[in-house]
């Protein structure tokens, strides 16, 4: 048996501003970094110590999991990174207000770039200042693997090679791992790990800032579908707050 | 050729208080954490941009690191810790009051236990409070690694191979390497690469926040010896300013 903690990251200064971040590198706005410190003191206080931690190569995730680590007293822990666990590529939609777009494209095409399992936005173009393409940090990515945009199929299938190759094997021998992410490669990691088809993962939220812990069992399957908050509470109330927001 | 820089973290709380601290795990103080933030600052404006980087497993230099990276836009790089970049351990001196050891044991035994190369502290008890025996971060450690005391001379014997192990591959393949690490991990480190004897590396400070950057040859001795601090005007203060502290 092994424990997997999931912890997305807290509020981005876009998320405030409502608009499409993806691979833009937007640190943690004031409230995001007070989730992320509450986020290390329920890892603390549920006596949940995690032995490795594992993030994103984005900002947002990086600070969240030093801050809640910093607050945990856990911050000599090993960090391992990969852009595999990165946010969805949002496309074109990239640096755009969500409510514009909403607007402009009405809100079936808006509702399909969001939560459609297999159809993305359309594509950046490099040329675009809110392109990741020649930022250093992806410099080990050859051309072909760089995403110009994603739909959550294609996050589960970059993301699924870092869970085998690098989550997994700390988890067999015996680690306690912390994984901090995003919405959506969370939610990617949440889909393969409690089998939800494709349909119905797009009414998966997944709270920011409250550690969602998984035993799992030998084989890596959770001994309880949907894994457990650390603070029950608030998620329930997050996520409804989520499925409140479309009906305004 | 390849870079090194070299960053001693900032002030800590018990810096500040005259304690000595070895290996208790205390954080850095409000200056510390600017003095983190500044090194961050001196790094992007000398456009020097760092590959990787290495910390000991003490939360003084990791904040310091993260603060840096946080500032200079580089939280996303790899980081690799271990506890050989520690600080010397103190031995039976940790949580003491400097001044009143100075006091207590008298100007002589005091600067052995400071400055001498081979003369470490008595060592400390494991039921001591400010022991590490039994800390989480150490337990890889055989015991007979574990230090109950350590002198300069240890500290260079258990430095040297993170150096070679794990430092210079990384120069080896062309990186630009940050460690961010204490007082006499780093001194162990520049006795190392400047060749300084046993003797003259009594008088040598690094100061605190200030990146010393070491551009190496192909064989990894320094181009320039003592290497060249990113702000010298303020490197230059840093270290009149520890000499004439014995003077007063």
């Amino acid at each position: 048996m092994s424990t997997l903690v999931l912890l997305r990251h807290g509020e981005s200064v876009w998320n405030a501003e409502g608009l499409f971040t993806g691979w833009v590198d937007v640190n943690l706005s004031e409230k995001g970094e007070e989730e992320a410190r509450k986020g290390g003191r329920l890892l603390l206080d549920a006596g949940v110590r995690p032995d490795v931690v594992h993030t994103s190569l984005l900002k947002r995730a990086i600070r969240t999991a030093n801050l809640a680590l910093d607050e945990a007293d856990l911050n000599w822990l090993p960090i391992r990174r990969s852009w595999r666990l990165n946010e969805r590529h949002y496309g074109a939609l990239q640096g755009k207000d969500k409510a514009q777009t909403r607007a402009e494209f009405g809100d079936e095409q808006f509702m399909t770039w969001r939560r459609s399992y297999d159809t993305p936005p359309p594509p950046l173009a490099d040329d675009n200042e809110f392109s990741q393409v020649g930022d250093r940090r992806y410099a080990d990515l050859p051309p072909e693997l760089m995403p110009r945009t994603e739909c959550l199929a294609d996050v589960v299938d970059r993301m699924l090679p870092y869970w085998y190759d690098s989550i997994v094997p700390d988890l067999a021998a015996g680690r306690t791992v912390l994984v901090a992410a995003h919405g959506n490669s969370l939610r990617a990691l949440v889909k393969h790990l409690d089998g939800i088809d494709d349909d119905t993962i797009a009414g998966l939220n997944i709270p920011t800032g409250i550690p969602l812990l998984y035993e799992l069992n030998d084989d890596f399957t959770p001994r309880k579908t949907g894994g457990e908050y650390l603070d029950p509470e608030a998620a329930k109330q997050a996520i409804e707050a989520v499925k409140n927001q479309g009906k305004k």
